[in-house]
């Protein structure tokens, strides 16, 4: 495995789904927060990516980011609620090498802490192969909240995943 | 999508799973207080059924209630457990189309509160077309517990869900 | 069914997943804590096992101590962060008959408490047959503070597991 620098910077990229955003009807602010609160945690933000909620597109799009663009990090906005038109979780578990669901599961428990409403997100967290990828609501005040709280812990998962740090074992042993 | 009245009541149906309670050996109190509960939170309760922890038997009764009678909101209670018997989770997965993890989550994660046995429970939370089901446990002490935590919430998700409500991306713009 | 002895003790194995371990290039410690631990709380532990992080050996070795040897409850250590090598709960999945989410969502919710770093394990917790598999991560701090947290609950999961015990609408009728 390559090993990278320790101070080398992530790359990420945002993907918000919304039909009425991808259509310019609703101006889509979830997608600059996202990447503004990104770049403030020292990740480079490759682009911002608007795409209606139709889950065969995401699927495409979080393959070629993955593979061939070779992202660290996927942040999604958008499709993770009950409408039938809803469906990011789906088309991201389809690509999925492996789940990660303490992310998810942390999300939504520290959104409960807020309101209630959270039980009702279903975003996933998963791995294909080196790239994290993360399901956030659709709405700016839950990817703040979502993002602030999980990016200071996830940036050891992506140097584990890219192989510039040891596991938890090896590092107790230091 | 049908836009339905905002103030239209829910429809919904409670099964209890329950060998004993099947077969008249045990009277079964969680499927009369999941539907008082449900009714004093404003849901037209269309039956309680009452079956053998038989797994296809399940998956046959959600298809039905799904699929033709359109039932909004459907309610298990029981076979979450640890014995070979409980297979409710493995049947509503088999027959859902959308997993909406958070619900389960949040279920858990309240109980845990009160005891640590609340991470013994398997239940799942689901969604086929445009009806959600949530896998309660047996005991009507869970029941209670967990119908009065997740009712006041999951109302959204149905407005959502059938169309009658927009997203939280939306309502934010309002 | 077979009844069994409400007193009867309930027989573990502890496995260990690591590279550097298994070639004796890092000394085990969280295997001789888990055994410690599970001894404390009225295991019979049968064994240690220690296995490069290889999800064929670790699936091979999972059906033979659940099939053959029916093991009450095998204990995972390692193998379910983020390096590639990592697929500790890939196996787990792959020879489970049903899910048991809510102790691996206990477990992460806990050490949650202590720091935001145990929303990257990626764990589960599964049955298979008569037996429950849990993973754990791989550092002898989350093996402790794991253990001592699930313990106390999950001898009453095993009791129904194996028949000794009835479920909890049952025992609420006593």
């Amino acid at each position: 495995m390559k090993k990278v620098e320790e101070k080398l910077k992530f790359t990420a990229v945002v993907i918000v789904l919304s039909d009425k955003g991808s259509k310019g009807e609703r101006k889509d602010l979830s997608g600059p927060l996202a990447k503004e609160l990104l770049e403030q945690n020292g990740y480079i933000v490759r682009k911002g990516i608007l795409l209606p909620d139709e889950p065969e597109l995401l699927k495409s799009e979080l393959i070629r980011l993955t593979d061939e663009e070779k992202v660290d990090l996927i942040i999604t906005s958008g499709g993770t609620g009950f409408s039938l038109r809803d469906n990011t979780p789906e088309a991201t578990l389809a690509i999925a090498d492996r789940n990660a669901p303490g992310i998810a599961e942390a999300i939504r428990a520290k959104s409960l802490e807020i309101t209630g409403h959270a039980m009702l997100s279903r975003g996933v967290s998963v791995i294909r192969k080196q790239t994290l990828i993360i399901n956030l609501p659709g709405s700016p005040k839950a990817v703040k909240e979502s993002l602030e709280y999980i990016l200071k812990y996830i940036d050891h998962g992506l140097k584990v995943l890219k192989g510039s740090a040891f596991d938890c074992a090896d590092e107790e042993k230091k």
